[in-house]
């Protein structure tokens, strides 16, 4: 079946028994196989199976096909299993069931499919009823095996099944599945087949054999399916071979009432605290808890409907988080009073309660402190680090709903993932997604919502999972609303909430608020200042920031930063009472004309650099010379022309030609950066005046300053020695009276000054990359104008994310690499950072640190995340 | 004078007298120098002297002083020239007197200054008198000294020493310098030396040796004078230490009507004709015939003169041309009928003269044909590859001067250099500079007009040198015509011609002609064809054009094009007819409704195709596939938008709406290339379908198309994945029909493309440098908007060339080497060429072929030259 008809016997071992793995081969047996393993061999309870590795999965999807040797290795593991489990596969006494179920290397909730009771068939089902003595749970497990073959593996919608169903319910005068007697639901099987063979156009598999082929390549194609591959990239997910299979003997949880089934967390994902947290659904099979469609009963209800039951997976528990040293998710079944785990894993957590148990378990000698930083994801930190709802702001809550993933969001309401997109890319809003539940097609729309708000499903529902995964806010199961998705509104009694209204949610308490609610900083002490000083303590890169303004570094200095590795000064241009200003010089004819108003925009400067440098103190403060074009400064609306040339006193038509003649076609490729300096050396000797005096004001007593002056967009070494030239020249002004620390540097930002960073090293004291421009410049992208591909970029998978987003290591990557190697052939110790916004991105972090940076910048509200990131890095590398 | 107190010995040898000296040491002694030293060698008459290093110069400017062991060096020379001579410097009966000249390793005419007769003082010129027993020759030689000195040492304005001539003669009625007597120039010494102690604030130095000190730091600061490196900039001369300085003694060519001074060419440096060639003037010193002031003699009338001094030239010249295995530029002085000769060097000449020069030498068996080749500037072919005036048009000759330099060329009269680069830059004109005599100051006028006339100044005037250097058309000393500078127009008897008119010169004859003439198609067979095909022998690199239309096909085949390198399919779509159908393709919905004007443009496409691989034969084709953003297919103006909105029957303010939405901020980084072609891959499928339609059709007996399919842009391998795939299922269409060969491939113009070339080799069947683009994002430069910075990145030294003109070595082509190694670790043998203008500049084509490509394509014009410079780039390697 598997094999060409000359069956070669090859070395290569495609499936191993849950006895023949362990928790180290996650690469090969996916995290799931590896884990079944890993609790088979610690001894916990694990329905007995085997796994086919992830390299069977490439195999078959580069060749179609498979190897030789797997038709022999799959009949030897069915036969073992058999053996252990004294069933048979395809017996139509005492017949072999399993599960089969997708399980790659990463965890992708919900993104494959999984197919349960497989191996029942018109003969075997009888069989089942045999040995179970339950004809109705026989029968009822085959209709739901040939609902879940038939839309999984053989692509019939769900929905023509539940047409029948329905129907069925409808005949009979009942409302709910458990009215159905075992002859309803022989006779549902029966119409189910012919529902598969009149969707899918082919009979329903009979053979056990036949059934577990197509599962199997069911599970290898999914991982192409278009959801699997949106996940990977929103997850940054690359590198995997594919997934493996795990055919695993099949327990009941719905077998009747002293059967059920359950999900359960070691410790609370919410907050971190230590206690036993999960939901569990007796008589039922465990894709009804996950799916959100019954709601769920608390997992300490278990202790009264089984102690012992209950008491054995609390000891399974401890013994899983001691043994992984991680807070697991688990889940189990409940077959006739006997328990059974399916399967563990490290369970996803919301920030506070990653720092929380990290925190917790050091305290109780789970874990070293640099275990626990590596435990925690440093992306989640976002969470923390953004306001949340003002506590003194009035609120008026008009439903309450599960707290499923902390955090709040404010934004307009739209009902469908497709609404979200469309409102946020083409509209530029800010959405909430309000669904009955969701499912793994909305991951896109979920994705671009400030937060989420469902009516059914429980803390453990789709929507709670995912969003606690993507550090997003999330309120679920809010029984108290209505969602009316075809008429795009909500109802809350008599109050009716339309697409477009803004609401806002907290997704700590599960409140849903109307309107815009007021927000505040988040409390970064406790468990987040121990993780802080923890990470301090291990990583090497300095962690500096972004900013333009003392209000900026106050924030940045609260999180951490230990310098500013990127004050633009441009901004400072912008300001109402210096624009006119700054319009009237680049309006003047040459540096004679220009002069009195480099001379005023000169004391906007210096008290700009005063507050700035007041704030850092002794810290290193990059100040990064004019870099825009300067049309950028000039009005674009007719009004504001007609006013300018007013004020100054000229003819409109000689403004207008002033502007058409600043006009450029690449303006990011353009007049600007060092290239401004160059033509204009004055505007930057102004700003070194404007930067030295200001240092010296504020170096006094243990204050010394510590300014970096940067000139940005340097290709060519001859740029930097001359501009290095014009401000060593305004420093010689100050010759006896410089009181301050200084160095001149430049931005590594072009293409070109990477590959020539030995001859730049030569003329700078120090560099950073700025990563934005070099990605656009190595990919030939303009950030701005993107949006016209990009999207179908991902969508095709032609890229696996946006550059802009994490360091493209490849391309832009590797002339980073070249470029710190060039330069410190030329000066060993020479400061290099990196001031893009990819700083403050921890896949970024740990690359820079890879490579030999200094430090990283990045925004004020990033540190955190950054400074986590970077001794992750540094611990990884060891 | 030239050390610190305490001299210390050191190894270091700085001075080379003439019996030190070769050829060979052109680096360290400049061009004059090492010549110099050859000639002593070889036993041509050259009156001794030594050369101080260009290493000296370097020290010199890097220090701002000398090494210790320089002021002995100087002595001992000084000494030995004085024994050599019998003279001694600064002695009052018998003065040494010496000329100071400049010499660098390259060639740089007119740009570095020259001092003669430095020795002279008010003591000294009484041993001059004394031994020539010529007063007025030896005050004649002083105040020439004086001016100078004054002028190139002291920076006094020439116009100050002209005054006070021009009084003293008014005062004396006579209108000749030769009018006046030896008292008369003896108190012009006297004014001159006021002159300088009024503009120089000093007075003029009577030391023999502060003169000679003072001459030498003239000449090394010379080196970084604006003219100086402007020229170095135009001739991308680069990487040289300095310049030497000569120190020779001097001889007369003013001692009486027995002395004369001269300068020739061994050939005809316009025809390349065998014959001697040149000009003397009797009685005068080397400036008075370079200068131009004077008209000189033809050469030939030397025998007339003095006949065993002439019989001594030619047997010098012919020495020195088989010596020198090289056509040679000398210059001689006869002092009271004594031959010397002051300099040789190879002589500039027109590309007809390099190419017949190059074809005769062979034939006398003086050189081979490689190193004939490598004697021809490449980039000179240009003059005989453009079009020279029509030989049946009606010349209305108004003037005739010599035919300078040869070519034909057109343009718009001006009168300043300065008003020839405004005119040029800022208003888009062709201009026509017409001076009195040209000087180094107009350099860049020159450079920037279409041709020169000047109304003074023989074949080796300033102007007649370096236009022959430049390949640009000059007609010189036209004394027909009056120059009128300060009222801009030129008289000819009764005729005006006003700053603006257009005329036209023809180089090869002297005519100027009012009005545009009709050009004509150069004739390419004879010495050049000969040449041609000595390329093809030895060349490695293959040679194709960039061509769009079978017109142009024609023309590179013609010129002997082996293929080619770049198709650009959009400019297909400009065609009136077209046009139409690309924008209403352009503003379909989605696919469907593109479908039929995609159709319709396919029967076009075929057409296009069809007619190029007519006429290439069985050569390869390498066709792009549609690059631009779609935006530049829409109209701008309101009434194009007007019109194509009714013709489309859509509101006009749709229409805006759509150019809105596909207008980009940075369009070079937008939404094009590759990028197109995966967004509406409908669009490449239909090139692709007329490409493989066209080559089927014309495949016919022995022709087999050969065509390359590229996709332009391409920065990620998985973008030339999914476009190959593309490509590739419509070729599957054809399947058993496909009678032409054809590869995939991609253009290498991103950054990224180059530094992942290893992972693009993988889906590439062959690679084409784009180099324009890849120029422009490694400089981050756009071409349309580096006007507004260039100029003054050249003026102020940033940069030493326009990077668009030759590969930037340093950045571009060391991406362009790490692509070609990378690339070639994946696919061996994979096909590599260039398709960006550079394709076409020798020194580009060079390194093309260092790097290891396997072909440079150009533009159809520049196919010769890069052929030459390809055989070159091979024989210099080798």
């Amino acid at each position: 079946m598997f094999s060409n008809s000359t069956v070669k016997k090859s070395g290569k071992k495609y499936i191993y028994s849950f006895d023949e793995g362990d928790k180290s081969m996650k690469d090969l047996l996916g995290g799931k196989g590896a884990n079944l393993s890993e609790m088979t061999k610690i001894g916990i309870p694990v329905p007995f199976g085997f796994t086919i590795s992830t390299e069977l999965c490439r195999y078959f999807l580069d060749n179609k096909g498979y190897p030789d040797s797997f038709a022999e290795q799959l009949e030897d593991n069915l036969s073992l299993l058999e053996i252990r489990m004294g069933k048979k596969f395809g017996d139509t006494k005492n017949p072999l069931l399993v599960s089969v179920r997708s399980g790659a290397a990463a965890s992708m909730p919900g993104m494959m499919d999984t197919i349960l009771n497989l191996g029942l068939n018109d003969d075997t089902v009888t069989g089942l009823i045999e040995k179970t003595g339950n004809e109705r749970f026989a029968y009822d497990s085959y209709r739901r095996f040939v609902q879940m073959f038939g839309n999984v593996v053989m692509d019939v919608d769900h929905e023509h099944f539940e047409d029948v169903l329905e129907k069925m319910k409808e005949n009979k005068g009942v409302s709910l599945d458990t009215e159905l007697d075992a002859n309803d639901l022989k006779r549902l099987v029966t119409e189910y087949k012919l529902v598969v063979k009149e969707h899918a156009k082919e009979d329903f598999p009979e053979s056990p054999y036949h059934q577990l082929k197509l599962a199997i390549e069911a599970v290898f194609n999914s991982w192409d399916n278009e959801r699997a591959i949106v996940y990977r990239r929103l997850n940054n997910i690359t590198g995997l071979k594919g997934t493996a299979v795990n055919v695993q003997s099949m327990v009941f949880g719905n077998m009747g009432d002293d059967s059920g089934t359950g999900v359960a967390f070691t410790r609370n994902p919410s907050t971190g605290a230590k206690e036993f947290y999960g939901e569990f659904l007796m008589n039922a099979q465990g894709e009804d808890v996950v799916a959100g469609i019954r709601t769920p009963v608390t997992i300490s209800e278990l202790e009264k409907v089984n102690k012992s039951v209950y008491d054995e997976l609390v000891e399974a528990k401890n013994k899983l988080e001691t043994h992984y040293k991680n807070m697991q998710d688990i889940e189990f079944t409940i077959e006739k009073g006997k328990l059974f785990l399916l399967q563990t894993r490290n369970g996803k957590r919301t920030a506070a309660a990653a720092l929380k148990i990290a925190v917790d378990m050091v305290e109780e000698g789970l874990l070293t402190k640099q275990e626990a930083l590596l435990q925690i994801d440093a992306k989640s930190l976002n969470q923390m680090l953004h306001p949340q709802i003002k506590k003194t702001a009035t609120r008026t809550v008009v439903a309450k709903g599960l707290p499923a993933s902390p955090g709040a969001a404010c934004g307009k309401v739209v009902f469908t993932a497709e609404d979200a997109v469309e409102w946020v890319t083409e509209r530029g809003e800010t959405v909430i997604l309000v669904r009955k539940e969701t499912s793994p097609e909305d991951i896109s729309g979920m994705h671009i919502s400030q937060g989420i708000l469902t009516s059914r499903g429980g803390m453990t529902s789709h929507a709670a999972v995912v969003c606690r995964g993507m550090g997003k806010c999330c309120v679920a199961g809010c029984n108290d609303i209505m969602v009316n998705a075809k008429e795009k509104k909500i109802t809350i009694g008599d109050l009716v909430i339309n697409e477009g209204d803004i609401i806002t949610l907290d997704g700590g308490t599960g409140e849903v608020m109307m309107g815009e609610m007021e927000m505040q900083e988040p409390d970064l002490s406790g468990d987040f200042k121990a993780v802080m000083d923890w990470a301090d303590e291990f990583r090497h890169l300095k962690v500096r920031t972004n900013a333009d303004s003392p209000e900026d570094c106050r924030v940045a200095i609260d999180f951490g930063a230990e310098g500013i590795g990127l004050c633009r000064t441009e901004h400072m241009f912008f300001d109402e009472e210096r624009i006119p200003l700054v319009r009237k010089m680049i309006m003047s004819k040459d540096a004679t004309e220009r002069a009195p108003y480099l001379e005023k925009l000169q004391e906007f400067q210096k008290k700009d650099f005063e507050g700035i440098f007041k704030v850092m103190g002794s810290r290193p403060v990059t100040v990064r010379l004019l870099d825009p074009p300067l049309h950028e400064f000039l009005p674009e609306d007719e009004a504001q022309i007609k006013q300018l040339a007013e004020e100054m006193g000229m003819p409109e038509k000689n403004l207008h030609a002033v502007i058409d003649n600043l006009h450029e076609i690449n303006p990011m490729l353009g007049h600007r950066g060092c290239r401004l300096g160059i033509t204009y050396p004055d505007i930057y000797e102004m700003q070194v005046r404007a930067i030295a005096e200001a240092a010296m004001h504020v170096s006094v007593g243990d204050i010394r300053v510590d300014v970096e002056i940067e000139i940005p967009l340097v290709g060519e070494v001859t740029e930097l020695k001359y501009l290095r030239g014009v401000v060593s020249k305004v420093l010689d002004e100050y010759e006896g009276r410089i009181n301050f620390d200084y160095k001149i540097g430049t931005m590594i930002e072009i293409p070109r000054a990477c590959v020539t960073a030995d001859e730049i090293a030569e003329a700078a004291d120090f560099m950073s990359f700025g990563t934005n421009d070099l990605t656009q410049l190595t990919f030939g992208y303009s950030r701005d104008d993107i949006g016209k591909f990009m999207q179908i970029y991902l969508d095709k998978g032609i890229l696996e994310q946006d550059p802009m987003g994490s360091i493209d290591e490849k391309g832009v990557g590797k002339l980073m690499d070249v470029c710190v190697k060039l330069a410190r052939t030329t000066k060993k110790g020479i400061e290099i950072g990196i001031c893009g916004e990819q700083g403050g991105d921890p896949q970024s972090v740990e690359f820079c640190h890879k490579i030999g940076l200094d430090y990283v910048s990045c925004s004020p509200y990033r540190v955190p995340i950054a400074k986590l990131a970077a001794a992750q890095a540094k611990l990884k590398s060891l």
